[in-house]
């Protein structure tokens, strides 16, 4: 059974959810039961965690695991904050660490996201920042002690999949940390790519939460994660360029 | 429960395996019992039908149907008459119908390909014509009373994927039968992206006979194809360029 | 000095325009002159050769050679009886062979293309089909005795660009006429890599005609054509994937 | 005549030379002069500014502006030093600032580039920085001082081109300082593309230098920037899928 392990948790999904986009809590509860997921990222700010209902007892119902998110964080001292009171409302250590550059792109900015990331590791946390797809970041931010890497494959809610390709590849041969694609995906062959770029997971909020059917795209999402996955493992036949390489030979022992 | 009809027949799986480039016969059977598929089309220049044992046991012994192909001809003669033998030899009057244009790219003969496809329509024949990706040429040949049209993503065992896909989309939108992306998949995404465009299956072999773990890589394209499928049907978030999309707002009431 | 010989016709030109599209007689006049071009296709339909000023006078003030196409027609006998009446109006046997397949994407019918052309071929015409991006297809027109091969990039007026490069250098390799990146060229870096691709000119109309500044495109067409001859010609470097090529080596005697 | 303002200087080239990777002095000269170049960078660690002969004099020869860079620096305050050793032996306050991160893709490290520019802005240099292909880095960039932002396209002498033109598109709409695209330039296209995307110049080295005709491949990147910079000004006509737009109309007055 394949198997994986974030931040010493093991897990059989290789996909994760996030909440945002959602029209409803009926349709996230649906989806987060057809995506298989056993994580679900919430943004911090939208959960009130003394409050009775709602989004956290969907979490909860569902068995998963709650990865508390910093979304909506411009510099370091807001995200580590907001990190800090997640701590203690939601008895979790793990944060998946944002600090947004650009309120356009929603990019991350690289230099508040290495100065939060060292801090909350240095404070006890189990982070997992959303980067860039760039793998001299992706390495700092490993070196920092986070427990895995998420580079966006294009920008958050943009439905685009991922941009620059080879930029992921350097990053899975720049870390040693897992590779979560995080953010761009928008349909299923995107997901299926990541994991065959070496991604260990996917993860993604609005291609689901805002896709026509959610539970249907839900799904579509998790056999795609795990085409990719044995895809990658499989050992695809290399690419060829102008020169067919005939299934069926013309002539002497058949191939087969 | 999904399914799809072709040339008559129903069928669940979206996948047909083509045989060529298997190491051993032991090796294409577990391919073929993992990928699920229900067809398998089979050189019909490589298979002995009065003999005992060997390719064609293992297709019934996978209680699949066979679909013989035309594989090798170069000119609508002699297509016409390799598929007239095969009708007699295998008692099926289905033919997936390959007429070569160039050894080098293995690429069909437009030409060629039109004047054997309708002269095998003429003749009582159920036939699946291998094309290029060209949308005028799949209308005429879906017009000649094809029961299906087979268009290349890229020159055969290539493993370059889709090439030009909105010719796919384009090809989708000219003919009602079905659409079947044959040739030049590589890799899961792949097939996932050959579904997204709209196609209602996917028919490969050295992608699969040609992988280091040829059964291994086989049920990663029974995901894979059920993945775009489900994804197509799901209804994807549109493409976004220049500005993201929070999925959670900064302000007001959160969307969930 | 760089020149090219179509039809035994030296030309040092190597972008053809099309006139379709254009606003004014006074914008496409410009246009033409900016481009440098020595050859200009007009439709056939578009024309009255007896008629007094107009799109004839234009081609005939700027001293380029005029090359009729059968723009429009649909069948092999209409584009050969339009390029028969073109010949006697115009006393020239140069014809644009253009015979369309499908009003929606004005890709052309390869079986009907291959009729006419030959036909026109033995009727002792200088024919340049306009055709697919099938290697193919492009040696079967060469081998009727055409004296070009004109591939589209991508649907006429799409301003797509190249949407299977693979193809055009297929196409290269596969006849030895010149060939004529014809169709969806939409700026200037498409008409360069049409020339890296190994085309020997390129032909365009609406990328000019519907520019907001139409002579100053037709100039940046002029360029990018010099320029991407002149890459293809000095051996670019290679493409390298996951490892940079330092150009100041930190050790040792700089490599300059 | 179009022309530009770089830190206060004015050029008519937008196209800037590196000197890595030339085989001799001969052939660096001439390809400096082809390009028509204004600016040529060299790394400090490659020349004696005492010494007698060599680079040096070939650029004064040349009649350009001398740019020094910093190439093979990894942190703020070796790329600090060396600029300031530059500044006192080359009497000029202007540096490309290069601080990398990894000897492998030589991509740069967003955190000491960040800090390495602001100080040298600060210490009353104009700065240049070499950077990854983000907006919001390069937004910090120009708000720390930095003359211009020089993203790189793919990783340097990999001649991948460009591999996100989005990200390019989106640092142009995130900085009112120029744009100069750095790195990974292939081929005359790749630079025209980069003026299309509305950069306001080119940076290359191995593109040319390591080409086979040096001199030829400069000369064509010089009419591939002033296509692509024209392109841009034309106003180039949209991209339009699936549906072709005839430039020949079948019916009523033609739109000529």
């Amino acid at each position: 059974m394949d198997s994986w392990t974030l931040g010493g948790l093991e897990l059989r999904s290789r996909l994760i959810l996030g909440t945002g986009g959602a029209h409803s809590l009926t349709a996230l509860e649906r989806a987060i039961e057809a995506s298989g997921t056993e994580l679900v990222t919430v943004a911090l700010r939208r959960v009130d965690p003394g409050g009775s209902g709602g989004l956290l007892e969907v979490v909860q119902r569902a068995g998963v695991k709650l990865l508390p998110n910093t979304a909506g964080c411009f510099t370091a001292t807001e995200a580590v904050k907001l990190a800090q009171l997640a701590r203690e409302a939601f008895e979790t250590d793990w944060v998946k660490l944002e600090v947004i550059g650009d309120e356009r792109t929603l990019l991350p900015d690289a230099v508040e996201l290495v100065a939060a990331a060292q801090r909350l590791v240095d404070d006890g946390f189990t982070v997992l920042p959303y980067t860039n797809d760039d793998p001299v970041l992706a390495r700092r931010l490993a070196d920092a002690g986070c427990v895995a890497v998420m580079p966006a494959g294009s920008p958050i809610g943009s439905g685009l999949g991922i941009s620059n390709p080879h930029h992921i590849e350097l990053i899975r041969e720049a870390v040693s940390v897992p590779v979560i694609l995080d953010a761009g995906i928008g349909t299923a062959s995107d997901a299926a790519l990541a994991m065959e770029l070496g991604c260990d997971a996917v993860l993604l909020a609005s291609a689901v939460t805002r896709a026509e059917d959610p539970a249907a795209m839900a799904e579509a999402m998790r056999y795609a994660v795990t085409a990719g996955r044995m895809a990658a493992a499989a050992g695809r036949i290399p690419r060829r360029y102008g020169r067919a390489l005939a299934s069926t030979p013309e002539a002497g022992r058949p191939d087969l």
